[in-house]
Parts: structure tokens; sequence; C-alpha cells
């Protein structure tokens, strides 16, 4: 059974929506253990074991490469592994192959992180920082102009197959509300939006630990999220 | 001939640096363009026709897949195509080339665009904001002791080998001034950074382009990489 440990957020997402995509189910193929970021199990010793970043998704796969366990972190190294691991979501060929992991990576080092500091700046800062809320706003616009331009010719985002790269991306997407996102403006991401959120697999990865998350109001949860962490205290350890 | 666009920053360096690597020597296998992005290159249409997302590097190779050309854009997908072409800095099996690819995706999703935001903040944001600067420089410390302790016990920053990991990371941490680092707390990191650092294809690949580039002090260029952009402006295209 592969281990998940994960938390309901678009990262964690991205590996729930994976699993249920390569046709591997919860509680058949693979089990969730939660990683409450938002009370530091991100810190534990036996977590930082598999995931040194102190970050979730995290994966265990007892039956790895010459079936020895591997332990993986990065969801994008995840969603690779398990493209490769059941043949699912990535296509064989090698100009497709490329295609798509080049719009995997825009979302790795663009989509992620920047639409990350949207919803820090919006949403969680304690102070309003007028300069970084409008940054990260016209950045996450530009993230959607660029994906809503892409899709006025391509039925997923890579090419015309669903792909790792929109299991990546959507789970990001949902939370365009807190983004500064208006849908009319961009309706070709809107109409993919709609078709990936439509996916029965989609629905139940974003279901999964769902009922466990809940809003970053605590001060206790800002400090260990966004304060001075285990490593920030000390700039180092 | 392969085509890179570029810029010296670190991005651009990354691929600079692999094709050295590689054994693709600059002006006999592969020609640079250079893409000012303080001027705006990265917006005209012929380069958005490679690179949607308006960012340095892209690549095409006339001698792609199946002989034919192939563009792309994506620092971290050119550095897996250059691999594959290549036969260079990404193990063949399993259990290493996914560990390498985590390490990877740490360097797309964690320190670009982190240590891109510390930069922004600390160096180039026309106005200073305390709450910004704190939050990135405690990110950039984080990071750096999580490479710091994987190379405690690690030659490289993903195995034993110097791989495409390396390649990715290298280049962000030249610098390290402008992310408020101090070596003394990293000896292992910085131990690796002088090892990296005297391999003479990179020694050869951050010196590419590097007489074009001037300091980010213009208010003209910093409207155009900070400002509204092309599509910041209209919230859309
Ligand atoms: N690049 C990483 C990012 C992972 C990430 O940012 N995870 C967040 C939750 S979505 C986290 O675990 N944060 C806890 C922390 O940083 O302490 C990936 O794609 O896996
Ligand atoms: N994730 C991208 C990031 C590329 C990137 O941020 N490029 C910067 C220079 S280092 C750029 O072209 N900026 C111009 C702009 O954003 O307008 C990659 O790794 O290739």
């Amino acid at each position: 059974m592969i281990k998940v440990y994960s938390w309901p957020t678009p990262n964690g997402h991205k590996v729930h929506v994976m699993l249920e995509e390569c046709g591997l189910r919860l509680g058949r193929d693979w089990e969730v253990f939660p990683v409450n970021i938002g009370a530091g199990d991100q810190f534990k010793p036996e977590f930082l074991a598999i995931s040194p970043n102190n970050k979730i998704p995290a994966l265990v796969d007892p039956d790895g490469p010459d079936g020895k366990p591997i332990a993986l972190f990065e969801s994008g190294a995840i969603l690779l592994y398990l493209a490769a691991k059941t043949g699912k979501l990535l296509p064989k060929t090698d100009r497709l192959k490329f295609q798509v992991l080049q719009w995997l990576m825009f979302q790795m080092g663009g989509v992620g992180p920047m639409l990350g500091q949207a919803h820090h700046f919006r949403m969680y800062a304690p102070e309003k920082i007028g300069y970084a809320v409008d940054r990260y706003t016209n950045e996450a616009k530009r993230l959607y102009a660029v994906m809503d331009k892409q899709l006025a010719s391509s039925k997923f985002i890579a090419c015309n197959q669903y792909t790792v790269a929109d299991v990546a991306i959507f789970p990001w997407l949902r939370s365009w509300e807190n983004q500064g996102i208006d849908w009319a403006d961009y309706p070709h991401l809107k109409k993919w939006f709609d078709l990936v959120g439509a996916r029965p697999a989609v629905q139940r990865g974003v279901k999964v630990l769902a009922d466990l998350r809940k809003p970053l109001t605590g001060d206790k949860e800002r400090d260990i999220l966004f304060g001075k962490t285990q490593y920030g205290q000390h700039g180092k350890r």
C-alpha cells in the first residue's frame, strides 16, 4: 500500500488526484496520513526524514524501483513517479513528453509559488501590504492569461491529451476567488477548469482529508506557517 | 546549431552551464540570442511564440525528436531535454533518477521562486517593506539550511553524482549576498558551492552574455519587470 503524507491544500490535492486518475484507489492501493501543517507536524523528525524541506506532499511506495521501498517529496517528482509506475498521464513520445514537462515546470515554478504568494498577501498576512497584494494579484492575472491563451488552441494545457500538467494546475485554480480572479476574463481556461473539475477522479481527489482543514485564522497557526519557523528562528539549524 | 534565447540571470545560467557540461560548445554547437528582459524583449511576438510565459530561457533545437525542430521553455524542462539528448547528468536507474527529479523540483518550486522574491524585496522593490524582506530572507535561510543538511551526508545535492539538480541550484546561490546569507552558517553547502563553481563548464556558462547585464536601477526597467506589464495592465490580454 502506497503511503501518502499530505494535507488538503493544492499541492496535496495534486497527488490525491493523480493516484485516483492512475486507477489507484484510496483504502485499497494507497492510504493517507494527515500532516497538519498548521500545527507544525511538518517539523517532526519522522516527517523530515522523508521530506527534508518540511513540506507536504510526500510519498512512500513500498514497491518502488527493483521492488524496494522509495520515499519521495515534491509533488512534481511524485506525479512523474506515478506516471512512470502506472504508464498513465505522460505521453510516451519524446516530443509530447517534453511539451508536458515544460507545462508541469510552469506549474511548479510559476503557478504554485506565485499563486501561493497571492494567497499569502491577500488572505493570511497579518498586515495588508498594498504593494505586495498588487504584485501577486497582477502575477496571478498574468499567469491565468498565459493559460487562457494556450487553451484557446489546445484542449488540455500541454497538448490535446489530459496529462500530469493538467493534474498539477487544476487544484491551484480552485482558489481563484482568493487570487482576485474574474473567470469572465479567461473563457478558454474556464472551459478547461469545468472539464477537468467534472472528472470523477478529480472529484474524489480533492475530497481527501477535506474535513480536516480549517481556515488559517489563529495566531498560533500563522506563527508556525509564516512566522519564524524552527529553521527561520535560528537562521539555520 | 541549438538556439538559446536567454539573459545573464540565474535561470539563463542554468541552461548555459548545462549545455557546456553536456559537451556542447557555444559557437560550435549552440548560439545565444540575448532577450533583454529589462527592455521588454520578452513581450515581443517572436519570443512569445516560443516562450508564451514571457520568460527566459527558451531553446530551439533544429535536431529535436524524430530529427524535427523542437521549441522549449522552462529551464527545468530544458535541462531534462538536454540530459536526454546527450545522456548526461541524469542517472539512468529509476531510483536515482527520481531522487534527482525531486531535488530539481525543489529548485524549480522553492529555490528559484523564493530567492527571486528575496532579490525583489531586498534589492529592487521601490519601497522597503520590512514584513516582505523578513519573510523572504527567512525563507532563503530555511532553504539554505535544508540544502546544508542534505550536503552533510551527500557529495552532491541529490546523490553522490553531479546532476541536473546541482546545475539548477548553483546559479541561484551566486547571489547569496543579495539574499542575506552568511556562508559561515552553511559549511557543507559552501563546500559544494566551491566545488561546483570550480568546474570549467560552470565557469564558461556563467560568463555567457555577462557583459550585457546592468544593475536594475532605472525606473523604466523597473516598470517593465515589476510594474504593470503588457499582461498586468489589462488584467488579461
Ligand atoms: N514545491 C513543493 C511545494 C509544497 C508546499 O508548498 N507545501 C505546503 C502546503 S501546499 C506546505 O507543506 N507548507 C508547510 C510549510 O512550508 O511549513 C511541492 O510542489 O511539493
Ligand atoms: N520557471 C522559469 C522562470 C524563468 C524566469 O523567471 N525568468 C526571468 C529571468 S531569471 C524572466 O525572464 N523574467 C522576465 C519577466 O518575467 O518578464 C524557468 O525556470 O525557466
